[in-house]
């Protein structure tokens, strides 16, 4: 298969990825959803010709390919590039101030990303504790700051927005901290600005571009420490495959310390 | 000392500190070298009480605080921050691709910055090879993403913009690393282009702020492993230290892996 000429820009990315996700999120708010392509790749197989050769060789995703030959690479470019090529209507602030304080909230993903990967991910269960704490350090980091900048409000600012478009693909992929490590934000008040910040993003319109049941099942060789289309030991099909397609597979069982499941336990076996 | 009512923002920096000098670079580039003031703190004293209470107990800088009481953290944030709040005459590129590609060659200003300071601050000979050949793959990552974006020209784009803004404090602070490390890019095809890159940027006349021998002398600490106004082992003085000023000492010795000056022939005792 070869790259058919583009007529709109195309998102090329890994299965249930959040960071393309908020570049449909954003498009979503705008109105724009017909505006980009988006295709998925299958990690499972060797990257295609097509797409190493638009992007050079980098296996790195998501990717916007433009219809001018054109790559534009790292997630939160792409959203800034979608935000400015598509600009009615401006989902990011306009005021320079507003605008600083939503890049301090949006800086604060990426750590806040890794600790949530690291935790799923960690194989360890004596480190388990030590991965709590940080995940809460990282939320109260967002409750701070949330309460700095909005104390009585439920968004950043007045509604959903960048940085809102920025973090709900990762709360929900911190579904999997729920399910497999039985981690969720304690009911207290500590973190009661952040909780109610994310759950206003989770109950939005327009994030409903994966599901719950698709993540936990999609993520769970990363509960076995296995990222990006790795298998875990003893097994021959990543849980990240095309088919069977997630919805006809039984949930995973929740405990990533015990024993771990079969391919055939998975429902990954064709046939 | 308490902070005078605000007339102008304030950037609060610590010495020599080259995520301060892109901002002065970009009024500079502006004509808006009075729009914004600086204050250089001394890190080799606890932090001054007015400056933890607007930053809240953040020690991080640079911080800009603003007349109102905003306080706007993180170097890249600032930067977008007064181009926006000041945006005649605009630095970043305005067509959205171009700005998209302006942020990808900036998104490699993070990985460069800490292989170099990695690197001046390794104390194991025997690892100063890798630290070389690392050092190597960055120069090369930006010739690669230059050469990709405008083989044949000397900036990204037609002129000194917001990329070259932000790289060339990071430049100029890696002559350390030829001072201390003997180290320089090499004189090969490999890395023409971001060497005609590195030259144009070095010669700018908006890049003035701060002199190589200002450099090298306050770094001295850094080559020794002691980052941010840290002692290095024997040392009562740090290098950082406002007093004797630095156009005072002598150089400090160029062998970083032999015997350490003394805060005495560093010439940083006073009187």
């Amino acid at each position: 298969m070869s790259l058919p000429e583009l007529k709109r820009p195309l998102v090329c990315h890994i299965p249930v990825c959040p960071f393309s996700q908020r570049l449909e999120i954003l498009l979503a708010l705008k109105g724009l959803s017909d505006a980009v392509d988006f295709h998925v790749v299958d990690i499972t197989r060797p990257r295609p010709g097509w797409l190493l050769e638009r992007t050079e060789g980098t296996t790195a995703m998501p990717v916007l390919l433009l219809p001018d030959g054109g790559v534009i690479k790292e997630s939160l470019v792409i959203l800034r590039y979608l935000e400015e090529a598509f600009p009615e209507p401006v989902i990011a602030r306009r005021d320079p101030v507003e605008r600083a304080f939503e890049r301090m909230l949006i800086a604060h993903e990426g750590p806040f990303t890794a600790c949530g990967y690291r935790f799923v991910m960690n194989r360890d269960p004596d480190a388990r504790d030590a991965h709590v704490e940080r995940m809460l350090e990282e939320f109260g980091k967002l409750d701070a700051f949330l309460t700095r900048h909005n104390p009585d409000g439920t968004y950043l600012f007045d509604r959903f927005g960048l940085a809102e478009a920025v973090f709900t693909p990762i709360f929900m992929r911190f579904w999997f901290l729920e399910y497999y490590e039985g981690f969720d934000l304690p009911q207290t008040a500590d973190y009661a600005r952040v909780r109610r910040w994310r759950e206003a993003c989770l109950e939005h319109a327009h994030v409903d571009q994966v599901s719950r049941e698709e993540i936990i099942k999609l993520y769970y060789d990363y509960a076995l420490g296995a990222g990006n289309g790795a298998l875990p030991e003893g097994r021959q099909v990543s849980s990240l495959v095309f088919t069977p397609h997630w919805s006809a597979r039984p949930w995973p069982p929740r405990d990533k310390y015990g024993r771990a499941a079969t391919d055939r336990e998975l429902g990954l076996l064709a046939g």
